[in-house]
C-alpha cells in the first residue's frame, strides 16, 4: 500500500473494546453485564443515526446516556440517576484491545501519521487515549462534534481529509464496525475491516479492501 | 382531537404485519422463520437508516433483499437467488392487522381522510393495500420514493402536509414503530402510538400524545 500516507482508526470497538463496561454492569446488575453490554451498544449506534436522521445531533455521550436508560427499561431493570451516571461513567474508562500500543508504536516509528475519527466527543476521546498513555501516538484526535452529524453521514469522513490535508485515497480507514467501513468506502476511503468477531461484513453495497481479524495484522498489510 | 383533520399510518408494522412472512421462512427453512424474519427486520431497518446517512438511496425493496442476504449468512443458513426472490416477494404479500379493515372504515364513515406514508415503494404498498381490498379507503398513499430519503428524516413528513394540503398539527400520526413515532413526533405530528408488543418507548426526545394497543383503540380515541 504505497500510497497510503496516513491511517485513520475508528475508536470504539476498534481501537478500544466497548465491552469493557461489561464489568461494571456486572457489579450493578449481577450476571447481566454481558446482555446489557450488548443492548446498549446497539441502541446507541441506533440512537446516533436516527438523530442524525432527525436533524437533532446531541452529543455521543447523550445518547449513550438515552441507550442504557432504554436498554435497563426493557430488561426490566431498575435504574437510578446514581447508577446511570456510574455506568455511563464507565464509557470514558473504556480499555484499548491489546495489540493496540504495540501496533501504534509500530506504524508511527515507520513514518505514519495516525489519526482518531470517533462518533465521541472530544473529552471522551482524550480522556480514554491519555488514560491508556497512547496520545503521543496519534496526530490528530478528530470527533464528529465538529460537524454536528454521526458516522456513516459522508460530512464525517471529509474531516480526516482536512485535519491532514490528504485526499480520500491517500488516507487507510480501519474500523472493526462494518457499517462505519462501508460508510468510508462508500466515501472513497481505502478500507481494513478488523474482523474481531467473525461476523460477516453488512450488505451496504461496499466491500472492505482487507479484512485482518485484529490489529496485529495491520503493520505487515502496510509495510508487507 | 377537535383539531385533527386528516391521519396518517405508518405501513410496515402498524397496519400490515411485517411478520406475516414468518410461514414462508418457515417452509424455506424450517422452524428458524421467527429468528429469520426478526433479524431481517431489524436488518431492513438498519439499512434503511445508514443508507441514507451515506447519501446512497436505494429502493425499500432492495434493502430488504440486502438484509435477508445479510441475515441468512448470519444464521449460517444457505440462501440460493431462487429463494431470495421467493422470500422478498413474501413482503408484497404480508396482510393486515385483523381490526384494520372496520377501524379504517370507521374513520372514514366519520369524514376523516386517511394515507399511508410508508418508507416502500408506490408498487409494495399498493399491492399489499389491494390484496387486502383496501385501496378505497385511502385518500393518498404516500411513499419515500419522491424525496429518496427514508424515515424519520424530516423531509418525508413534509411529504403528508403536501399530499393533504393541511398543516402538521392537523394531521394525527399513527406508527407502532416508535423511532417512526419519535421523527413524526419531532417533526411537530400529534402523534399515536401503537404498542402492539408492550414495549417501552424509544429514547428519542420525545414522547406520543397518545399509546394505543391495537388501533381498534383509534376511532373512539378521535372521536370519543
Amino acid at each position: 500500500m504505497a500510497d497510503i500516507k496516513a491511517v485513520v482508526f475508528d475508536l470504539y470497538g476498534t481501537l478500544f473494546d466497548v465491552h469493557s463496561v461489561v464489568g461494571r454492569c456486572d457489579t450493578v446488575f449481577p450476571s447481566r453485564g454481558r446482555e446489557i453490554s450488548l443492548m446498549w451498544r446497539q441502541k446507541q449506534l441506533e440512537y446516533s443515526w436516527l438523530r442524525t436522521l432527525m436533524g437533532q445531533y446531541i452529543p455521543f455521550e447523550d445518547a449513550t446516556a438515552d441507550a442504557l436508560r432504554y436498554t435497563c427499561r426493557h430488561l426490566g431493570l431498575g435504574l437510578d440517576d446514581a447508577q446511570a451516571r456510574d455506568l455511563c461513567d464507565e464509557y470514558l474508562r473504556i480499555r484499548p484491545f491489546p495489540e493496540v500500543p504495540a501496533v501504534l508504536r509500530a506504524l508511527n516509528e515507520r513514518g505514519l501519521p495516525l489519526a482518531i475519527l470517533t462518533n465521541g466527543s472530544v473529552h471522551s476521546m482524550t480522556s480514554v487515549v491519555q488514560q491508556a498513555g497512547l496520545r503521543g501516538e496519534f496526530a490528530h484526535l478528530i470527533s464528529v462534534e465538529k460537524v454536528r452529524l454521526f458516522k456513516p453521514h459522508t460530512q464525517v469522513y471529509e474531516l480526516s481529509e482536512r485535519a491532514f490535508g490528504l485526499s480520500r485515497s491517500e488516507l487507510l480507514f480501519v474500523s472493526s464496525n462494518a457499517w462505519d467501513a462501508s460508510g468510508a468506502r462508500h466515501f472513497g476511503h481505502p478500507v481494513c475491516w478488523v474482523n474481531r468477531s467473525g461476523s460477516g461484513f453488512e450488505e451496504l453495497g461496499q466491500r472492505p479492501d482487507h479484512i485482518i481479524e485484529s490489529l496485529e495484522g495491520l503493520p505487515s498489510l502496510l509495510h508487507g
